[in-house]
């Protein structure tokens, strides 16, 4: 078997934000595998490669695909948005391995890293996570939601910032407001910075800075990334109508 | 004041892990400050560009530096390591900023992502990132211990996967095998996957996979990013001497 597999992410949306690295391993493939609108974003395929577009629920199909074709001596890569290792293909792709053909495992399976959404949120606000941090996905399409609010409280009682991934989607529209309910009640308070960075890189990005107290958390949908300050997390405002910058301070002093 | 402030960054070490925006940033700027080893990554100066190297113990001086110098109308970019805003360049801005001159907040600042270390020591040895983590920053220059240990307490709480930073230098020789400690103490298993991923994307890259209860800290240096499992991060043994892949599945089932 002389085929490859190499997980890579093309960062949130700002084309400019892929590695050199992936952009190699993208015109080096001659199958590259992935949610189609992700695919969209490569511009057309070389000569000789060809494109397999799937929908985003149908990752683990995708990763026994993609060790198949590499099985069969093909040079593949599968497709990620943001880094591929956060909430992404490179697990799906361990998982199908695990439960699939042994020879899979002598296969030469690389991931690459990229720009992550919380990275690029991050920078357009400031310095945000300029301090210990958590990420942790709302969806419950993969974890029991008690999972997801113990670790909300665990993040509370480490007064961690918290960056939350797929917050909302048309079939699960309540656990973005559940999510800012468990983090008052679990202490955080309603000055708390709270940041919905929506489409980060793209012609339609938007970004929405509130507070705990305040937030609105039908403003977010399927592409926004949200963070919500620490206790130490401030604004710093700025004169002619420019909007506040939000940091974390990196010292934290004794008590 | 038509000056500018862009605060990038580097990514672990690979140049082919360097986005194409900080690339164009660099080659735009008329003054260029960071950390000297980080300076010394960027090869020679084009004609006009002038560098200003610094000690690691200088974030404050170097963000003061760089916002008098974009008041004074130059094009200047300020450069860290992986991330500007993860442990980095970017809060130090922010802070020099606020306690500063006033006039320095209508500056042009801006922050923009890189590849922070994690991503691409996980990257390294699978997926261990596939679902929730925290990252946390031993050094307790900036921060209390105590603090340290409420977070590390936090995520063996939460059941995250763990990735620490400024795990080790000369002058803090004892903080990771601390942390160990109460990591173990705090309830996280002797079997859990650990790896050290050192110099990650440099010629001596060094890539130690462990476990809680095997791990030796004195393989850590300043170089080296800690990464330590949740309860469900395993190992995925692999034929003819390749190392096991590490990751971490999408899936928790309802216990």
């Amino acid at each position: 078997m002389s085929g490859s597999l190499a997980v890579v992410g093309l960062g949130p949306g700002d084309p400019d934000w892929i590695t050199p690295e992936t952009t190699a391993i993208l015109a080096a493939a001659e199958e590259v595998l992935g949610y189609g609108p992700y695919l969209a974003r490569l511009g057309p395929p070389r000569d000789g490669q060809r494109r397999h577009a799937s929908d985003n629920r149908e990752e683990i199909a995708r990763a026994r695909h993609a060790l198949d074709l590499a099985a069969a001596g093909r040079r593949v890569a599968v497709v990620s948005g943001g880094d591929p290792g956060v909430f992404a293909m490179a697990s799906a792709v361990f998982e199908a391995m695990e439960d699939g053909d042994p020879a899979w495992r002598a296969l030469d399976v690389t991931v690459h890293p990229g720009v992550t959404a919380v990275l690029a949120a991050a920078a357009r606000v400031g310095a945000p996570l300029g301090h210990d941090f958590c990420v942790v996905s709302l969806s419950e399409n993969l974890k029991p939601w008690d999972l997801v609010l113990r670790r909300l409280d665990a993040a509370v009682a480490g007064d961690f910032v918290l960056a939350l991934y797929n917050v909302a989607s048309r079939a699960r529209p309540w656990q973005l407001g559940a999510a800012f309910d468990r983090l008052r009640q679990s202490g955080r308070t309603g000055g708390t910075p709270v940041v919905l960075a929506a489409a980060v890189g793209r012609a339609d990005e938007r970004i929405v800075r509130a507070t705990l107290a305040d937030v609105d958390p039908a403003m977010a949908d399927m592409r926004t990334l949200v963070l919500v300050g620490s206790s130490r997390t401030r604004c710093l405002a700025r004169p002619d109508g420019r909007p506040p910058f939000v940091y974390t301070p990196r010292r934290v002093d004794p008590e």
